[in-house]
């Protein structure tokens, strides 16, 4: 048998598929995995007679990759990943290359880049997305880290990753952790889409007071629109299936969501650069108001609602609140570009924003339609600033707001929280404000503690002090901070 | 002359105006400056002819000081604090306590209490509020560290706070990091605070079309009220200031808010324990926005928007603005105490929420009268859960809620940014909602990875999944996260 083309390590369920899915495009794989039990049961189960090659230690493994040697790890982010890598290295020879298929996180990536390349080797730190089926049938991959093993991987990557049309789900992001980085702004946007689809259909839900098998056809009919898109079809899906007794399953399902950390840390990065997220951060926020359920079923007696009576034209006010959720869309995206375009500058990557958007446009959790709109906007102009003030987007929002005003303005006088659709909509009125209530902020800090104040009358960076109160002195802020 | 009570290293206003305020309480200070001039020109100007020792190295301070030794510190947070207690610390005998009275991040302090008791001493970690002039007059004061130094310390800190009546807004806060976790969550809650004025201020202003000086007077009459602040009484100030030429110095002060960071510490804490703290996040967000003014100037000309026409009655709607700004306010404040009870049980602290109340009733500059009714709510049940479930404030609510709706609909159908308002009303909403949407995203969650979810019908702790396509299988998650 010939020497594989690339070394797979970590058998979890979205390893095996990876394996599967490279070895079905004509690569021969090598395996293993820490607790060999799994090697033998892949090779002798899903993997028999296919060009898969088990290995029962990372030696084996190792001496069975052709050069320069490819060695993938799918282990838990984290710890396994750092011990993995000082075990590998001993191994390998200059040139080969280390690629992390997990959610770490990016400063890992970056540290770790820096670590493999000064023993010699090259590093890859790779976002993929598309949950175990993606991997099995073709994920979004996001690969970022030292640019020499691009050329070296991209035929496995581009082959065995998501097409749309001819085109691959998969290119080069950028430096050290540009690759995690944007799959972490991908998973931190999952988070808004799905607020985003969850607000919709409680107003349908408790607003208009719709069934399950309603709200079935009303995203079916969705997902013929703009809102074309893997979450909407599945929430489809969702709201038509019904149990082994006939019962809608959805209306059986606590509702308490859970999560594992990858939106917050799209929240934590976006503080950290100064941009705000504030859908995204919503949504983090709101999946941990729903885990405080027996606060919340206590509170709701303290506060007793009347269930809202909507009195309007109900088709009319379906279409509104889709036009709600495609603004509020629109803004998340236009966020979570705003961030990898700081973040760019921050860690000094050459980010391709037209080329993440085709990344994210097949394969992953968030792949829709719409994203061949992001990418259409940033191959215009690669500079672009915000994604709202590209042509297509500002005539599209414009032609959403009457409705999303509508809808917004409804909820809150009915009491539906609607935490990611009024944020967004807070974030477009401010984005779109010449000028903001700041001056009387500035005011503020000068006043209590000295902070000084630009002006409008005179150029920017000059700064100014006045003694408010006539008393307290000129002094600048000393060590307190505000 | 007789030694010293207390040692400061630090001769920064804050420093100065507390060395000045512990000698007029009738304590000698011993103090030191690392460019030694400062010491000089303080000790030969302000504190000429007072019971303060200038001394002009380390060991020099420290031999002035009585046993046990305290040496309070108040100098830039971060590694300034770390290299000075490297040099107190073989100075320093068993039982001396060092005082960091700095910004510092509450992590540094857990790691740095831990440190300095490894090496027989005490170590107190204390925020502090209330700006120059606070530190002059009477500070808010929030220590917390080794359990032990605070009968030590009590006397100083307690005869120069803040007082209200006869009570000392100064208490033990908690154990090693616990006091400044306390003075990061009160500088969340100060964002929060200004955040809110200047959006009742902008609807006024751009909703209202009303003058600085008409806000003036609304201002000084929400200063009578529940809203009784430090923040409105200084916002009432700016607004009627004058500069020399006659002219309203706010309207000419650039919309451009800065920050120094603590604000978005307690959202980053917000996020690790997953408590929703939407309007401090927003608030933060918010001073972002500001700062991007070209960008803003540039998107208002892409979406112009008519001038909202306000036609009902004007002093109506200005109460019902108070009324919503009352409302969010309470909820910022429910916000951060729900943050600190969970930040408590994370890190072992025995947190006094009806002290910490005190604490912040005056000094600070979140200091109000607002804050007795949150002792009086933590003193009647410490052990308080929200503070919306105590019974005056969740009475207040109810009261205030249809004035809260009214506004913030009206800002929304207006386009009128109001992130703080309507982030806050989001929270109530979803925090009194006995059912949120989140069975849905739980039902997504295990579509496309096989995350599980609980049912309504079933106890909680069982995790059910669903093969929700009929084919995928009925493996559990691999190292997919969402």
């Amino acid at each position: 048998m010939k020497k594989a083309d690339i070394g797979l390590v970590g058998l979890a369920v979205m390893g095996e598929n990876l394996v599967m899915n490279m070895e079905s495009k004509g690569f021969t794989v090598a395996v293993y995995n820490r607790t060999i039990e799994k090697v033998k049961r892949f090779v002798e189960g899903r993997a028999a007679g296919k060009h898969i090659i088990g290995t029962y230690s990372l030696d084996e493994l190792v001496a069975n990759l052709e050069r320069p040697r490819k060695v993938m790890m799918m282990v838990k982010a984290g710890q396994a990943v750092d011990s993995l890598i000082e075990q590998l290295i001993p191994l390998l020879d200059e040139g080969d290359i280390l690629i992390d298929g997990g959610n770490s996180h990016f400063p890992d990536t970056i540290r770790r880049t820096a670590y493999v390349e000064s023993k010699g080797l090259l590093y890859v730190g790779c976002g993929v997305s598309g949950g175990e089926e993606g991997a099995l049938k073709g994920p979004s991959l996001m690969p970022g880290g030292s640019v020499a093993a691009w050329p070296q991987v991209k035929p496995i990557f581009q082959a065995v990753c998501a097409k749309v049309g001819d085109e691959a789900c998969c290119d080069w992001v950028g430096e050290n952790g540009a690759g995690h980085f944007v799959k972490m702004v991908h998973n931190g946007i999952e988070y808004g889409d799905m607020q985003l689809i969850c607000e919709a259909y409680q107003l349908m839900r408790d607003g208009l007071g719709m069934s399950a098998e309603e709200m079935h056809r009303v995203f079916a009919a969705w997902n013929q629109t703009e809102l074309d898109s893997y979450l909407v079809e599945i929430t489809r899906d969702i709201l038509g299936y019904r149990d082994e007794n006939g019962e809608i399953t959805v209306d059986h399902i606590l509702d308490t969501a859970g999560q594992k950390g990858t939106g917050k840390w799209t929240a934590i990065a976006s503080l950290d650069e100064g941009i705000p997220l504030t859908l995204i951060g919503e949504s983090v926020y709101s999946r941990c108001l729903s885990a405080m359920k027996d606060e919340r079923v206590k509170a709701s007696q303290v506060f007793p609602r009347e269930s809202p009576v909507f009195e309007g034209d109900k088709a009319e006010f379906i279409e509104c609140i889709r036009r709600a959720l495609y603004a509020s869309k629109i803004i998340s995206y236009a966020q979570g570009y705003a961030l990898m375009r700081s973040a760019a500058k921050t860690y000094g990557w050459n980010l391709n924003y037209g080329g993440i958007a085709l990344m994210w446009r097949g394969g992953c959790i968030i792949r829709s339609v719409f994203l061949g709109k992001i990418k259409e906007a940033y191959d215009k102009n690669p500079a672009l600033e915000n994604l709202l003030l590209d042509d297509y987007f500002s005539e599209t929002i414009r032609s959403l707001v009457p409705a999303w005003r509508e809808v917004v303005a409804w909820a809150v006088k009915s009491g539906i929280p609607m935490p990611a659709f009024s944020s967004a909509l807070s974030y477009f009125d401010g984005y779109t404000t010449a000028c903001l209530p700041a001056n009387l902020l500035q005011a503020q800090r000068d006043y209590f503690g000295a902070h000084t104040y630009e002006r409008i009358d005179q150029p920017r960076g000059q700064f100014f002090h006045t003694n408010w109160t006539g008393h307290g002195g000129d002094t600048a802020a000393g060590t307190y901070n505000a």
